[in-house]
């Protein structure tokens, strides 16, 4: 079964580790849960949970795979989600195969009730935080950052559950949007930077939270808003409450966020990213100029940049590359002597498009470059004359420690060579990224501001926002599994 | 596990109804023939199969699903796939859940030894066929046409296996490209007519036969030509004969393969998939051009014919309708009445691109008229001011009866109504189809010519160039199921 | 799921090779042939199917494993399964992994219509019928005899299926026994000499036919009769007709239905089951009586003649052997260098009962003697004195070639060395085998009669009832797969 | 899958709740965790686990259905089970689908290390315990008394891990038997009243733990010693240390144990289990005498007690029922308005053995006398002329809250009746249970000391040795689960 689920990790990106969904107030809470993280399954693609209320009792369903493969509307598991608040998560793991213990949202009983709690983001004080409750006689059954915010609940001596989740909240370090069903009622927070993102809905009577607003259009529902940085909505019978509970914080929304991971058709944070992809690709036309017939997206990611570079510098836009959107990357044979590699799987050249042409590839990023380099050989075997590589970021030098999975330093390879290096390596005739003002500037800002920069953009510049645990700048953290 | 695979029937077009793919000269020929049928998956989502030779012995493994879950390389089934040629086959099923006996390559046992056959078409006297058979005692055991040429060369009295595949083959009525193996020979045909492709390429020493050059690409394999129509290729140790067995035909090549069969990076009967389908768009912008902000694709198949149009309108191309790729059509609740429907599993508006902006969707075709309806629909909620439809097809008012799945008649909208009607029954402001003539000329022909069509384009015309069982014209054959 | 479904074959035994039943007039005919097959589990563990009809369509379903496992009352297959007639297979494969299309009832769609037929025996001449049906024309599609006979009643020229039906049966040689369905009605057959068991029952106003009369029991039908060697009976609406196609032959059942392959509750040929063993085992224990403490049975085969030799010896019968109904066989490590057999799985000492005894083990026979050798070792490491082995059949010197799955003279321990050699090859204080005259006593016969035996003994004798093909008498046919 | 394994709980028993195991000292230690919950898979059916430790990390696996079916020695997580200590369990579950999370050994990670636990028994007070540990911060992941025991470890204040387990067995109530990994070593523990069984033995230089001396025999372990009611080992590399932790309570074994829940070849508290039922049936011979012509058991719990009984009465012993071994309880047609009963599933009468016979039954309990009654038609059906019916315990009027799975007093048939009501109930012509100083003869005691019994029968007397949280009495405790 897992077989058939993937993860497209040998697209060379980095990637969104999670997606997050609440409804409040509609009998069919846990259908239309299901309904968004399937719109929401780009951020996660290795397993998905619901967990519902009743009125009464939790129920919960989980499942290694796809949103679709687990939560058949027929199928007695989706039937037993009963229950006028739904939560769910999608999980995109980096630890091997997903055991399902890890599978968000956690659930557990408390004191006071039932919890459930589906998080995105990651904490950077999850290590010190999780060997002091454990030294203290708390069991752990997964390996998540999210369980620790949930003993910490358990352990708060504050009255009221969203006291004791502020309580919580106020212990950890990182960047995390979240959603709980507690005390019925569906709560909603962001950290007080801002970094991940998080946006309310309403659907008749019903609200709804989702990491995106593609989340929001599946269900029909109606975008109302973006949480703020450190905001806490409580949404119960009497309607929403918006708490600031925390001190306040500059805003540093996830530049990368516009880059690669939301889908085009959602808007964060007032910006519609389609929009934002065309304006980074028509900077990066006028960044870097260079004269060609085509200018050819890297599929699927590639597009919209493409697109607007293509509009900004008036040259035809073609498909040069056509993706094979089914999975084939299980059937490659070992032995093959790497003559037929991954990369045809997915991607194949237009060959009667570029045969005789310069060809300007477009793609969103670069992080280890082999991806990259297969296909400007690609493009080369199918006739183009000139390949020129234009990337609609800047150049991927640090890790991610805030939710997104990202290989450590000494793999990126624009932390270990120079662009014309790069450009040699995967054997373009010019490479050019986009530079940190030009994004900022496809951002509508004037300029990065140095001081108090206006995005989270850590990944390219080493300014990280929220402070990291000892070691951590130098390697990112291994999120352990217990065996 | 099948819940997991999935076709997507819901989107409203006609359907190829099988790839087929043969390798003679390498011992890896069952992992090249499995990279094929990844590569030709589109035209057949249900099941797939292979059969390989050693020089001695038969292997065969057949599996419904995708090609990717049933032939991972390192699998025991695969793995014992040897052998220096293999053929195989993706089938795409009418009747309910693949059967494994109706999995394609058809093998058997026969006097001279083992035999084995994927078939690409359809007969139009396979019920005769089949009833005489069966009459003078053969049993079947499945209920497809493959089995019925299989059966005719079992009985034939002719000498050596091309002459009693020759000799079957005189009998049988209808469009086909066929691989099989016997005797140590790899066997390609195609029809009289040459309605369904087949084309040959050379990998190193060894030689590939492929419905569409896509295949051969990922594996690497050069193209060499398309077969004739009505040639049969033998290709043994001693290379590769070519036999031309049939009174010559006038070609009938399917010109919806241009259309929307075939995948835009192959090149058939000379002319490159992606640039016919453009220029298809710009003859559509030529014949029916409107004022418009954008010109948008009804993502993916009609990507090509929009930047064409595009191009040729100089009006800008935008992705207005975002594709989620991930398969969601299982989990819609049935008592949703209708509310969240199963176009919304697939698309979304881009809101932020399309809003205020007066719209040209483009789209290759219309069957049933369903899905354009709420595609409008939700161009519309986004804020679309106006909405017109232009389709890369004429209007299709007749059903296939050579190997593609459409609808009856009766079904199919085009059939039912005028344009205008259509125009209001999907609530547009203007809708036009490309002109007959206009899609000769975009394949390079100054027009149709109406008493030897270039082309088979019976679904527009009605003009079937092989002659039909009698009833067929009213109503498509049930291939019918054994239970 | 295959690996849960188990045969013991390590339990070093011969293996009756299929189970058949069959019902006519109830609407829950399918339901009843599960039952019946249930019951008969016994006479093959690796695959099961049923064939209904309902006076218009058959309906199939087929599995491998136990019948338990594929069909579930609840299942959709088995609600599919409608009619007022139904026949179902079990079936033991000697040929690897059981493929489906191997399992039976073999149903296809002849010239008349609808055919289905299960057969339990074996085809002495059908290497010679399949080559020759092959040469002319008939494709084959499993590597059963039974797909045979079907080919034989396609190609038949008599008028009406039981025309048809003798037709083929007056060309095949060998021992059978079988259930069609065809044209309405329900038909079984025995084969001339009545080799392989076949019981009447009734049930209300439906007529069953059942290998044995458990069977019968189970779905609470009243025994009628056993079918007469060489008799058919069609079943239809208009009731039961008996007719005898065959020119009359001697009875030759065989004898070690008696010995093993029958459940004890059958009653066969007018013999109880259960009271034949105790027979045997009070006949062996006057042939050779030894001196001892304990009568213990190797489960669970020995029971009832080991309660035989006890209460004809006037020794205390004990349970000296546990056996461990779970099935333990597939997590044996490899590398343990035999330290932990698999006899261990399945059998333990009972310490406290034998220690410090002189034991007589009882078993019904002796294969190729591996399993014996163990168990008498765990005897004597329990504690046990004198270990005495008494036999309840002759020694197997012969292989079977009419349905019973057993190994190859080489591999048969008493082919290969005397009775005091096994003795001292499985470690025994003393062994005795019964004499092929005392079986016939224990049968109720004076003797055996050398002209013409009163049974099928030819696993003891070599006198083998129905001509063997060519080179059968050497070396058990390998039944082939096509692959 | 879970479909293929069973419980045989229309069987009308009584059912123990677990096996446990543990090796130390091999570096097979987890294949022979596997074989030892092989022979003690009659003690928990639905599920299992085995964790293992390898000096370093441990390493778990865990698995809905039979041990066969999880531990295939040659599976993935089979081979990831390394080290030298293992320990692992068998779960009955009482409350629907085992979910995995319930499936033990329990093992997480404690402020010392890794924990792992294993535990056969029921704790009387685990309403409190668990109420008081959620009230103070502790998070359950599983509805099991187990996890109750690792919380409070993990809470100890105490030094060591085996202080830190004492000063957690000193705050629960209860009855247990447990096996457990932490800081290198295997312990084992029995409660004060040594109510569940648990048996040391030596392989080499391994030691071995089982609930059953079966466990030891199938590993090729010798058996050292039943452990002391109250006794904790302690095994690690210097070897083995006894601890006599609690405050000395009388003895109160569980007597069920030799009337049905040990298997007949193990030997508990130096009683062979085999000859304490034929003791039991000797006994109830005397006590019970009916002229009849067999001694017919109820398979197969009723054979010991049926031999015991017909060697004192002087009686044949016959096998009048015949069991299927196969598992059919998934097919039975819910419609069939029981005809067809869950009974003929798995028994059949041997009716030429008591067709015209006076015949005496020989069970070990009825609990709520549904399966007896069908057997004493069945046995009239098959031509019994009188059925007397004995049983091998004294009337089962108590539930269990020790560790057995047993029916709230109201379905237990002899809490709600006369045994002369029973016996009309069940329709037989006679009825005795042995009484419950005969029970304690057959132990070979002179009688029960009503002061102080020698075992526990609490299900018998009422007498409950371990006090009962309030309610207790009334009701048995619902395990509940956690959504």
């Amino acid at each position: 079964m897992t077989g058939v689920s993937t993860n497209p990790f040998d697209d060379d990106h980095f990637h969104e580790e999670c997606a997050i969904f609440g409804i409040y107030g509609t009998p069919e809470s846990s259908v239309h849960t299901a309904l968004g993280l399937h719109a929401l399954q780009h951020r996660g693609q290795e397993a998905s949970g619901i967990v519902s209320f009743d009125g009464k009792d939790f129920h919960a369903h989980r499942g290694v795979g796809h949103v679709g493969e687990n939560f058949d509307a027929n199928s007695a598991p989706m039937q037993a989600l009963k229950g006028h608040i739904a939560i769910g998560h999608n999980r995109y793991s980096t630890t091997g195969p997903s055991e399902v213990r890890n599978i968000q949202p956690f659930s557990s009983e408390l004191a006071f009730g039932g919890f459930a709690l589906a998080h995105n983001g990651n904490l950077t004080n999850a290590a010190r935080l999780r060997a002091s409750l454990v030294e203290t006689g708390s069991l752990f059954q997964s390996s998540t950052d999210t369980e620790i915010i949930v003993h910490l609940v358990a352990r708060s001596h504050q009255q009221g559950v969203s006291n004791r989740l502020i309580d919580a909240l106020k212990q950890i370090e990182g960047a995390y949007s979240l959603v709980c069903i507690a005390d019925d009622m569906l709560i909603g927070v962001r950290d007080p930077h801002g970094v991940r993102p998080l946006v309310l809905g309403k659907r008749d009577d019903a609200y709804v939270l989702s990491s995106e607003t593609c989340g929001l259009d599946i269900v029909g529902a109606e975008f109302v808003r973006d949480l703020l940085p450190g905001e806490m909505v409580v949404i119960d019978k009497t309607g929403i409450t918006s708490i600031m509970p925390f001190q306040e914080q500059p805003s540093r929304f996830c530049i990368f966020e516009y880059i690669y991971f939301a889908r085009p058709d959602s808007i964060l944070e007032g910006r519609g990213v389609y929009h934002a992809r065309k304006s980074i690709g028509a900077e990066l036309a006028t960044e870097s100029h260079v004269d060609a017939d085509l200018v050819v997206p890297v599929p699927d990611s590639g597009l919209p940049a493409a697109i607007g570079y293509a509009q900004a510098a008036n040259i035809p836009f073609e498909l040069g590359i056509i993706r094979n959107h089914y999975i084939g990357r299980t059937f490659i044979q070992p032995t093959q002597k790497g003559r037929t590699d991954s990369v045809k799987m997915k991607h194949n050249a237009n060959s009667s498009a570029v045969a005789g042409k310069r060809v300007i590839l477009v793609d969103d990023s670069i992080v280890r470059g082999t991806t990259s380099r297969k296909i400007v050989l690609m493009m080369r075997a199918a006739g183009a004359t000139e390949v020129h590589m234009r990337i609609a970021s800047p150049p991927t030098i640090n890790p991610c420690f805030y939710g997104v999975d990202t290989p450590d330093k000494d793999q990126l390879i624009a932390a270990q060579m120079s662009v014309d290096d790069i450009a040699k390596e995967i054997g373009v005739d010019s490479l050019s990224f986009i530079s940190i003002d030009g994004l900022y500037r496809a951002m509508g800002e004037a300029r990065r501001d140095p001081d108090c920069p206006q995005f989270c953009d850590a990944c390219f510049t080493g300014d990280y926002p929220i402070k990291l645990a000892t070691g951590l700048s130098a390697k990112r953290v291994s999120h352990g599994v217990i065996n």
